[in-house]
């Protein structure tokens, strides 16, 4: 079993598909944008990393505060670190650790999922043991850090950015986002901009504000926007008196030692309210496992805490709620297991005289059904900054990641007072799903160096998956009824290897942008801001930009609504190729597509086409239903098809 | 830094000395008498391990519980179990694990010691951590056991080891012993007796009952009996705000942080006898790490629990109590120092306005002195059956030894109910040292294959160090101002490079045991119980062993002692040589040597010498004297020291 095991998730393989194609990343760079980096971490040691450093590298290593220059190396090329906008905006702040070195983690852990190197043994405390190593393992790391235990400020991402696009990354990777900023007012999008022109492609993570709808930040229409997903892996199980098995989930920082104990169900005692009456189940069965009901009363969180003041032998904990598995954490040996397993659980307590189980820690469980799924914190679309864009774009694996971490910082807590760290941590947010974009899309640029910065997100984009583990649509933590909508899962969760291949892909230009730009009511300096050029112009406003995907807003006033889009799309496959469409119309909407059918003679040719989006509201229908559907462009033969969702949604909910 | 460290602080190394001349033990099969063994363990792999088994191996893989043949290997190569005595003395006993499984541990632990293979990143919960290995790291394992849960019998005893004989064992090891019991019950006897006869070495362990005089188990005249010293490792340390880091001992089982908090040393809560007490001062600093002071009101021991139950972030234990360090354990984030340390801390605590220290975990220190230091229990001499030859005959590392486990036991816990296990345990004991004279045995037997059990033990004895690493006669942990007494170390700390090599050697014969015997008021059957033979016979009837050490009683009643010993040693150096005494006499005593040159013309000569040691009670003196000296035989040229410790005791101390 591998740790960091979403680049198994992802399919990923040296003997082909991406990995192959691109040898493993080699001979790009990819600049972070973050806290800083542990340069001593196993995961930036250089074995086996090409001696020469690409030519166009002009990076450096900064030296600073506990950070020389010798600490770069052929895996981590260049560190430096920002804070004059910090030092200007709080003049007399000190600052803990002034140089590129992490004092938080995260930047440590993004970088560290982009190209990690190679580490055998990696764990969380017995949990995801295996071979760590990064998306793109040969890929060469740049830190730069603009974020600080003090703070941060736009103005040191702006200059972080810069030096990066200056130093000749090939990718960018910002898993920070500014909240409630028009585009002219955010740093990301106007760094971004510039990275945009000189091909840099720059990735960048949603948000945890989910799952309210238009939560989004970094919709921006030139870099690509990462929602986060689950993996197909879990840790710990309860084993019953009679051999039932039950897959749960636990973390617990110790292979704690609770088997066979007598399993206590117990009408008042199992309501788990109570610090007082648990001590009493200790003192009265010495050696229980208590169940710990779920109630409308008292949170799950509330109870691991209480739970955790009784020094109880072992609890199990009874939740459904997405939360307690994203975010959770249990500070006494325990396990938390769903309301259907619970049933099961709890009649074989009431239905045995003497009622017994194990809890065992340090598991690692993979193949979980089903999975991906949307994260329910995950930030929604529509982008406030930007709604007419579809973001997020793309879905990656952000729930549970296990990657490299800062050595001295809590990351594990047992009982109140044991506080405990670790070499490589479990950390979930869209943070951790954007590297794992960023990465795809520097072996995308290794593979595919012809590649601008909008075919590699439209590759990502139309050959992302749609369907999960069990091949129906991906579902949403937030509501595991019903299927994801882009909102929260752009296109779908990344599918590398077929990335390689898009078929066609839908390119624009930096005047493509600022068309987009044109279209809004910016004025032309606010523009300026973000183009920092005069050589563009606004003869073409247009808020229809060529990108793979499509919505369309309604409002509540209005009885219909319909929306044309132009879209373009150049053949990327070797050779002539047919396509036809086939659509999924979003419930309570019409979808017509023309031509549809584009017939290439060559490879690089362009085909454009036109998409009618009609929806009519139906008497009975709330005004906040947002429906969903896709255009996919079906290559006769069958090997390329070329996805694009489309939302359709009502106006005013960003 | 190496795991079982223990080969190291005895100096082995494989390109000289013992490990070289022995190629690490290949080709001795060692037979070890204990609680079965867990074969699974990484230290029972067979890699690297001689294909070919020793022709004269007779013994086998017997399956049971949990336990089939396949489970021995190239490493293990054989195992059996015997418990016929305990089902007849318990008709109504089920036997919980009816194999040779180990279900507790103790035999994992003292087998692997002996001969466990390399294993990398063995460690006890972070401490000790390195490459493991047993002290003959290539030498076959046989395991008896004998031991269960549910109790042990003599005749199981007499019954595994007379099967280990059978077998075809070079070397029995028996960590264990039967007290009480004149030689013709002890089994262990018995068994030796015919394990001598067919030039099998056996190794014993002294007891844990010491610090008592005359608590010793195992004082047979054919075996070796080990007494249990500490080694020169530590573990943890307290770093004070001031920069000052103090190397102290802890083994609590997680690397917790515990970082530059506020350091509490306050009159009344500082007593740490109160856990409200505590609770209070965990309250109002919230942060804190308590100094708890030593007191005579409460023992440290009963400090350690306190603390455990007011979940305080960190605790300062103060003790000189080598129990503490021998035997305890520490259930939350804390640290035992010493009470010299003790009185610099606070003087920094009571110096400063805002003093500070932090806790390290999880580290390993080495070179500690003095060491080694005679063990608080190891039990002492003289031996309550055999009294006229001074026991114990060697001392080898027992405190805090790191061997392999059984990994569903509880080593360690955290708090009050979180239990953990490992694969590796650092245990202390005179099992434990008796393993590795056991396994000097066997490095013996590979390089010395002519040397029969009594030159064995002669040259582990007569070639022991009596002084410690600061050149000092070794100390003693009973009492810390005091040098260590022979009835508590034997001749010294076992030094397996010198005994290969020890100029001359005490030999014997099984029949001057048996004249041993016959100088008793044992009658006949009882002697024919020990031999299991008629072939001895009682024509030279002496209580004068031919013994590489002397002990002389005298009774509280009379004024004066004389006593004459005869020996006889034989020259096992290569040629000629000629040996002068040096005499150290104990108080009160005078020794004389004669002749007191011994000239060797050609290896294998034997010469004699007599020993007269008269004691001359003086007026003021206890009645409870034990003195103790040396007679060394010096080689001229200096290659070779050949020492025998004396001791004059009174009698009336077993």
């Amino acid at each position: 079993m591998d740790t960091t095991h979403t680049f198994e998730f992802l399919s990923l393989d040296p003997s082909f598909g991406l990995w192959n194609a691109s040898n493993l990343g080699e001979g790009v760079i990819v600049g972070v944008i973050d806290s800083g980096v542990w340069p001593e971490s196993e995961s930036f040691k250089d074995d086996r990393m090409e001696k020469k450093l690409p030519l166009k590298w002009k990076g450096t290593c900064e030296e600073g505060e506990e950070f020389n220059a010798s600490m770069c190396n052929l895996k981590l090329i260049g560190a430096r670190y920002f804070n004059k906008g910090l030092v200007a905006a709080k003049p007399n702040v000190t600052i803990k650790m002034n140089s590129p070195r992490d004092y938080d983690g995260h930047g440590t852990h993004t970088s560290s999922t982009v190209a990690g190197n190679y580490v055998h043994g990696a764990n969380f405390f017995g949990y995801a043991k295996g071979v760590a190593r990064g998306i793109a393992p040969r890929a060469r790391v740049a830190m730069y850090k603009v974020s600080w235990e003090e703070g941060r400020q736009a103005s040191d991402i702006l200059a972080g950015m810069d030096q990066a696009i200056g130093d000749g990354v090939d990718v960018i990777s910002a898993s920070m986002g500014l909240d409630k900023v028009p585009l002219y007012e955010d740093s990301i999008a106007i760094a971004s901009f510039a990275a945009m022109e000189k091909g840099i492609v720059v990735s960048s993570s949603a948000g945890n504000e989910g799952p309210k709808l238009g939560t989004l930040h970094n919709g921006i229409p030139w870099v690509i926007n990462v929602a986060a997903s689950s993996i197909d892996r879990t840790f710990g199980s309860l084993v019953l008196g009679n051999g039932e098995t039950i897959i749960g989930w636990t973390l617990f920082a110790a292979d704690a030692i609770v088997q066979d104990l007598q399993l206590v169900y117990h009408d008042t005692l199992s309501a788990c309210n109570s610090s007082h009456m648990l001590r009493e189940v200790v003192a009265a069965t010495s050696d229980g496992i208590i169940i710990c009901k779920a109630s409308d009363s008292i949170s799950v969180f509330d109870q691991i805490n209480l739970v955790t003041m009784t020094n109880v032998k072992g609890a199990v904990f009874v939740s459904d709620d997405p939360e307690i598995i994203e975010w959770g954490h249990l500070y006494s040996p325990s396990i938390v297991i769903t309301f259907k397993d619970a049933k099961s659980v709890i009649n074989y307590t009431q239905s045995n005289k003497n009622p017994k189980a194990s809890i065992n820690f340090q598991q690692t469980f993979i193949g979980i059904k089903p999975s991906p799924v949307a994260a329910r914190y995950s930030s929604r679309g529509p982008s406030p900054s930007f709604p007419w864009i579809l973001k997020p774009d793309i879905m990656a694996p952000g729930t549970r990641v296990l990657a490299a971490y800062i050595p001295h910082k809590t990351t594990a807590t047992i009982g109140t007072n044991v506080f405990l760290s670790s070499h490589y941590n479990i950390q979930s947010g869209t943070s951790m799903a954007c590297p794992h974009i960023s990465a795809v899309a520097a072996l995308l640029k290794a593979a595919r160096p012809e590649w601008g910065v909008a075919a590699i997100k439209s590759a990502i984009m139309t050959t992302a998956n749609f369907l999960d583990n069990t091949e129906n649509l991906i579902r949403d933590n937030a509501n595991p009824n019903e299927f994801a909508s882009p909102l929260a899962i752009g296109a779908g969760e990344i599918d590398p290897n077929r990335a390689l291949d898009p078929g066609l892909v839908y390119d624009a230009t930096p005047q493509d942008y600022v068309n987009l730009l044109c279209g809004l009511n910016y004025s032309y300096d606010q523009i300026l801001t973000i183009t920092r050029s005069r050589s563009y112009d606004c003869s073409n406003p247009s808020l229809d930009l060529n990108y793979p995907s499509f919505i369309v807003f309604y409002s509540k006033e209005s009885e219909s609504v319909i929306h044309k889009f132009r879209r373009t799309v150049t053949n990327v496959g070797e050779g002539g190729a047919t396509y036809r469409v086939k659509v999924r119309e979003p419930m309570g909407s019409m979808v017509t597509v023309l031509p549809n059918i584009l017939v290439f003679k060559d490879k690089n040719e362009k085909q454009s086409y036109e998409v009618h989006i009609i929806y009519m509201k139906k008497d009975n229908e709330s005004n906040n239903n947002v429906s969903f559907g896709d255009i996919v462009w079906v290559e006769d033969g069958g090997k390329h098809t070329v996805r694009s969702p489309i939302v359709v949604a009502p106006n005013g909910i960003v």
